[in-house]
C-alpha cells in the first residue's frame, strides 16, 4: 500500500523549495533559449527546477515514474504505477515577460487516476492543492464546491482570442457563439493557473485547444475535487499520454456549453 | 500656480486609504447592483470609494472638478481647469468574481493635459504612478523607458476575444491578423491594469473598443511617461470627454500595427 500522506508531504515541500529557487532567480538575468517555436520559451530556471524535482522524486521514490515538460522524465507509453506529471514552470511566456501569472504544476497519478494535485502560484505564494476525496484548498483555506446554478450568461470564461480567429486547431465559428453568450472572457496564459481559477470560481470555465498532460494533470485533480468537470472539447475523457483540447468548467456551465454549442459539432 | 506636489501627495494618501476600504470590504458580503447591463456590475463599495474620494477632493481643492464613473462627479463639457478623472474600482467584474485583477484609477488633468496618474492594484499593494515629466514608478521602483526594438512578432498583446468575433464595434477581420501575428494574447479585464502592464513591459500593447475617460486617464499619463503611445484605434488623439477605442503600446509596436494593420482600414 502506498503512503499517500508521505508522498503528499514531500511533494508540497519540494514544490515550495522549487518556488524559492524561482523567486531567487528573479534577481539574476534570465538566459532564454528558444524551443521549437518562439511562443515556446524556456529558461535555465525551468530546466533547473525540473531537474531538482526529478532528483528528489528518484531519490525518495525510485519506483515512481515521471512525465515532464522539459524532458528530464521518462518516455511513457502507459500510466501504470505511480506517475508524477510535472511542469516546472507553467506559463513560461508570462514568466519571461511578466515575472507573474505562472506556476509550478505537479499532478501525481496512480494507474491513470489523479490522486494529488499541486499548483503553486509562486509570486503570490498561493498553493492550490487537493488529494482525491479529501477536498481542495488554497493554502489553508478549503475551496467550496462549485455552484450548480451558474449559467453561461453569468460566467467569466478563459479563452484566448486565437481560438476564435482562423487557426490550425478549430473552426473559429464553433467557439464564437460561446464567447458572445458569456458575461465576459479573459486569458491569463497559464493553463494550470486557469484550472486553479476555475476551481476557486474566479473563472467559470476555460477552453483551449492543445494542452500537454503536464499543463493539466494537477488542475484536473483540484477542479474535480470541487465538483468541476474537465473533458476534451468533444466531451471525452482526457488521455494523459497525449496532447488534447480541454474544456474545464463549473458543472452546470460545462453541461450547458456541451449541449448547446459543442455537441452538435462533434457528433455529426 | 498650482502646488502639484501637494496635490500628488494627497492623491496618493487618499488612494491608499481607499484601498484599505476595499480590502476591509472583502470581509463582508458584497451587495451587487446591476447597472445598464449585466456586464456592468457595481457594488456598494464602488460607490462608497467614489464618495470618499470626491469628499476629500472637494474639501481640499474646492475649485477642482471631478469626472467619475459612479456619477458622484460633475457633468463636464470641457476639461478646463484641474479635473480629477476617477474610477473607484476599475475591473468591477473581476472585483466581484475574483477579488483580484481590479484597481483604483485616478488621473489628474489640467486644461485637458494629463499631469498625474495613479493606478493602485489593491490586492497586490502595487501603486503605479507618474507625474508628467518626472518619470513613472511602481511603488518605489522607477519604470524604465519602453524598448524601441520590440516587434509585434515578439509581443504579448492584451485583446479580448470579443473584438475578433462578430460584435457591434468593429469588423472582426480587422484585428484578427494582429492577433495572429503577435507572439501571444491575453485579457485581464481591467483597462487601467492593462495600461499599467503596458507601462511595465508585461504587455507590449492593449487594444479595446470602448472605454470611458476614467478607465484610461491615469494610464495614459503613466504609459506616456515611459515612452508608450496611446491613441484611438484610428491613431487619433484621445478625447477625455467621451468614450473611445484605445490602442496603447510600446512605441515601435504601435507604429508597426498602425502602419501594417490599422491605417488602411480607417483612411479609406
Amino acid at each position: 500500500m502506498n503512503n499517500w500522506k508521505e508522498i503528499d508531504q514531500h511533494a508540497k515541500e519540494w514544490v515550495y523549495e522549487a518556488g524559492k529557487m524561482i523567486r531567487s532567480s528573479f534577481e539574476k538575468t534570465l538566459s532564454i533559449h528558444t524551443k521549437s517555436n518562439p511562443n515556446d520559451l524556456v529558461t535555465d530556471i525551468d530546466q533547473a527546477v525540473e531537474a531538482y524535482l526529478c532528483e528528489k522524486i528518484r531519490t525518495h521514490f525510485p519506483d515512481h515514474k515521471i512525465l515532464g515538460e522539459e524532458g528530464a522524465g521518462h518516455e511513457l507509453t502507459t500510466l501504470d504505477g505511480i506517475v508524477w506529471i510535472i511542469d516546472p514552470i507553467d506559463g513560461t511566456m508570462n514568466f519571461v515577460h511578466q515575472q507573474r501569472n505562472f506556476c509550478i504544476s505537479v499532478g501525481i497519478y496512480e494507474d491513470g487516476k489523479g490522486i494529488i494535485g499541486l499548483i503553486y502560484d509562486v509570486v503570490h505564494d498561493e498553493l492550490y492543492h487537493a488529494v482525491k476525496g479529501q477536498g481542495a484548498y488554497m493554502n489553508e483555506t478549503p475551496l467550496p464546491k462549485l455552484s450548480r446554478d451558474t449559467i453561461l450568461e453569468e460566467s467569466i470564461l478563459a479563452i484566448n482570442a486565437t481560438w476564435v480567429i482562423e487557426n490550425k486547431r478549430i473552426d473559429p465559428t464553433i467557439l464564437a457563439p460561446v464567447v458572445k453568450k458569456a458575461r465576459g472572457t479573459r486569458s491569463f496564459g497559464s493553463a494550470a493557473l486557469e484550472f486553479a481559477y476555475v476551481a476557486t470560481g474566479r473563472l467559470d470555465g476555460y477552453i483551449t485547444m492543445r494542452l500537454s498532460p503536464w499543463d493539466i494533470a494537477a488542475g484536473v485533480v483540484i477542479v474535480e475535487e470541487v465538483g468541476g468537470i474537465a473533458t476534451t472539447l468533444e466531451g471525452n475523457e482526457i488521455d494523459f499520454l497525449k496532447k488534447s483540447s480541454i474544456f474545464v468548467a463549473n458543472p452546470n456551465v460545462h453541461q450547458q456549453v456541451m449541449e448547446k454549442y459543442l455537441k452538435d459539432h462533434f457528433t455529426k
